[in-house]
């Protein structure tokens, strides 16, 4: 599987750009733990995810960290080349989470690229949306913090009175019970799984640390 | 004046991309408290705005609100024509702050533009990296709230020392009384002034709601 396969424009880019993006890019794999890209201070280039989990997180000065968002299999790093894009004024570090392997396209490449085909602006676009909703979630998570508390309730007293820790409720159930949309279950169930708190499964939801559960409940 | 001053591309695009920009354009204006725009409910158009202030905000299923920024003349408002960006998943709300005037850009216009023309496209990137980074330093000041309430804190106690509303101080000063850099009391005092809390001058720091502040420092 070459790079063609996971740059989804690829069959909008000429010959010539095809070309300088296959000679520039290369492939690299990290194992779990790396820090890939460390705020400003470097301007790597964008990962195209082949293989693995890398995630996205901010750092306060206290050293605390907000994750912000996780990039899987043919997602694109953006922030770690930042520096592409004057306006992006904040520091993300990239890390990596499950054993990665992922193409590194230099800052340069890509700046090129961008400037001269509307089709690779546009897409840049799409994906800063992408996260920007992803960011815009989380905001509106931490800022009207009662569903991922009362969510985390739920489950943790469900879990009692069934004494196991995997439910047997569909996620319109849990909708229902707590006077919610199933969107908004499946929303932050998604995100409890991409933090290791439950694992979802047809029909089923397992509780895999229900310590942290309980310390976000308590929160 | 006329748009081709405001748009700050505009000698990038070809003749017939800005005829069709000035053909489609409209001039409106709107009064303080008037909603531009409402979630996802529609899709107006770009703003570009000509004079006065607008404010974006989220707002929660209890009506609670966040303003995410503010725009002023001159800037874009992208957000009021989300549905050109697919992969934007939330809602803004744009509400006229200050008697504006402002051209509204049709969204099918403006996605026409974006997808011929490279430079549009990535001036699209430039203004969504802006915001980006102003609901970045956001979501920040909230998760790690300390700031915002110390500086209220701060600003309270020293007028009260003062025995007035207004303090003859530097924001080097600031800094250095709480330990922190100057650009980073710069930026807290500017989100202050522009939620009103303060007023800004020359060596000056006016409290302009002090009961917001104690409030603020209690949160």
């Amino acid at each position: 599987m070459d790079l063609s396969q996971y740059f989804p424009i690829w069959e909008k880019l000429t010959a010539a750009q095809r070309g300088a993006l296959r000679g520039a890019a290369t492939l690299r794999s990290a194992a779990r733990g790396t820090v890939l890209h460390n705020g400003s201070a470097d301007c790597v280039g964008l990962f195209v995810v082949r293989a693995g989990q890398l995630r996205a997180f901010i750092l306060s000065d206290e050293g605390k960290e907000i994750t912000i968002y996780r990039l899987f299999e043919r997602d694109i790093c953006l922030f770690s080349a930042s520096c592409i894009l004057s306006d992006i004024q904040f520091d993300v570090t990239i890390e990596v989470e499950k054993d990665a392997e992922f193409w590194v396209i230099p800052a340069d490449t890509y700046r090129q690229l961008m400037e001269a085909s509307a089709p690779v602006a546009n897409y840049t676009n799409q994906i800063m949306a992408a996260r920007f909703s992803e960011v815009m979630w989380l905001i509106e998570q931490v800022m009207w913090k009662s569903f991922d508390k009362r969510l985390a309730a739920f489950l943790l007293d469900e879990s009692a009175l069934e004494q196991s820790d995997t439910l047997r409720i569909t996620h319109e159930r849990v909708a229902a019970h707590m006077g919610t949309a199933r969107e908004v279950v499946t929303r932050m169930l998604r995100y409890f799984q991409s933090e290791g708190l439950v694992r979802l499964s047809r029909g089923g939801i397992t509780l895999a640390d229900a310590d942290r559960l309980r310390a976000l409940q308590a929160g």
